[in-house]
């Protein structure tokens, strides 16, 4: 995608549908709390896609460590810390809007909150921190070039409107 | 969704997309194995829902046994029976295409077949077998009309091409 | 367990041990970051139980909303926050403390904090946050007894000593 | 863990116990059917960690592949197969044990039964079936020495006492 049209419509890969799930629930009927925390980083993940960066450029993939087949990228973004509010309960069948706020920290790091609405009803919100860390050296560095384009594409466009 | 015209291209309904997820692998770089099963039980449900066929009708929700949100169609279909075979390493950020084949077995009872390709090769299978059961005398029971309308319409359509 | 004994010796119940798990890990190697929301509350239910309260005290269970075998205590507990920070990556094999320290709020309410040690080293931390509510009219109401008793003896005992 | 005495009292790595968390159940009241898999691949772990293998001479760990930290034992272990048979419905504390069955089926593939039951009561099994891969070559190969050990100790104490 080229980055300026997108930078135009960021509705395009900042607000993703999800519908609840029979194995999202527990006992009690609602979905099990951390499960959101899972839709949150699936759709970072298809954010990043929608946005045209490839799962290869960000994760590590293709065999265990050692194999012949295994890749990753030279800076890993290890979660520091992840928060999440629940507002209404949720359940199977519910059809959602998950709304992206990208936001980069400092140089070596970011966060993405994902608002959670059913209809225009606020539901539930999640946070989730990453640092860039180089492969190498297990120490703070740079964020990747692609993940940068993409949250400064985020700011440029002001976003989504926020609630 | 009116059923003939589904019948008519089950494509619509029995052919369904998903891409394999960070949090979907393990260490070994790969998908973890039960992960499989849950994204067949989730194209099940996305199936009945692009059929035209709500969650409500089928699954259990709104909240625990006994609250007055509570809602519980009058037939459960517990699963009895899964089994998954594993062809091809699945890494993260492959795209898949997850082809569904349901069939009545008996009156009381169905399966679905789901094969996983990415592009053109079939790289996992999974199968997940329900009874249906009386909520009340937990006996069995007919399957629930709107799903043997789901499997008419699928046999009629002669499904989606096996491999 | 009688209360005042168990007291006498928090950690039989506040002091729990796991290991990480292969399926708790994901393609970076280390495990991925809401299996430990998981564990969190997983370590919750450990701890009631080694305190002597039964699941069915807290929890809904037996079958769907309406099934004659459902049950479901008249207080249900939704989550209303969570969140968690990560000092180290936990591989699998990793053999780990996890260090309950429960607070009661106000009347309605209580949260977990739940300490990850690796030998003496913390590796992460996360918290769980309950209100109680009424199941017949969804208000928000006071904890159940077998709670309260188990929150009054974790602090009675002084809990366990925080790092 | 001496092999020789271990073989004498195979219950001690090959009879495990587990309780049925909330976070295991689905709306239905009873457990999401693909965490059972994920219980019987946990219960094989423990089992190995009992006999005295360690997690990093089986699974790889350490960190995404290609970092200073990885490690990955030279031959991995991927699950080619895996089923499931549900006979009772398993609600939230549900104390169970898992009786394991592990058994050579040749020099580069092995399989896993899991037997659940609830007091004398048979409520499900599982079944896991891995093949031995060479981790340079991805051909298959022999199985690991501690696995053998664990096979044959497994065989040698006549496994614990099938239903």
């Amino acid at each position: 995608m080229d980055a300026s049209m997108a930078a135009m419509d960021p509705t395009t890969w900042l607000l993703l549908c999800r519908t609840v799930r029979f194995g999202d629930t527990d006992a009690a009927g609602v979905i099990h709390f951390h499960q959101l925390l899972r839709w949150c980083h699936e759709a970072w993940e298809e954010s990043l896609e929608r946005f045209g960066i490839s799962a290869a450029e960000i994760f590590p993939a293709g065999g265990p460590p050692g194999s012949s087949e295994a890749t990753a990228p030279p800076v890993a973004l290890p979660i520091v810390h992840c928060s999440a509010d629940f507002r209404r309960p949720l359940v199977c069948g519910d059809p959602l809007t998950l709304q992206l706020q990208p936001e980069r920290l400092d140089p070596s790091s970011f966060e993405v909150r994902t608002t959670v609405l059913r209809g225009d009803e606020l539901v539930a919100q999640g946070l989730i921190r990453h640092v860039a860390i180089g492969l190498e050296d297990r120490r703070r560095c740079g964020l990747p070039e692609p993940l940068q384009r993409w949250l400064e594409a985020s700011a440029l466009g002001g976003g989504v409107r926020p609630l």
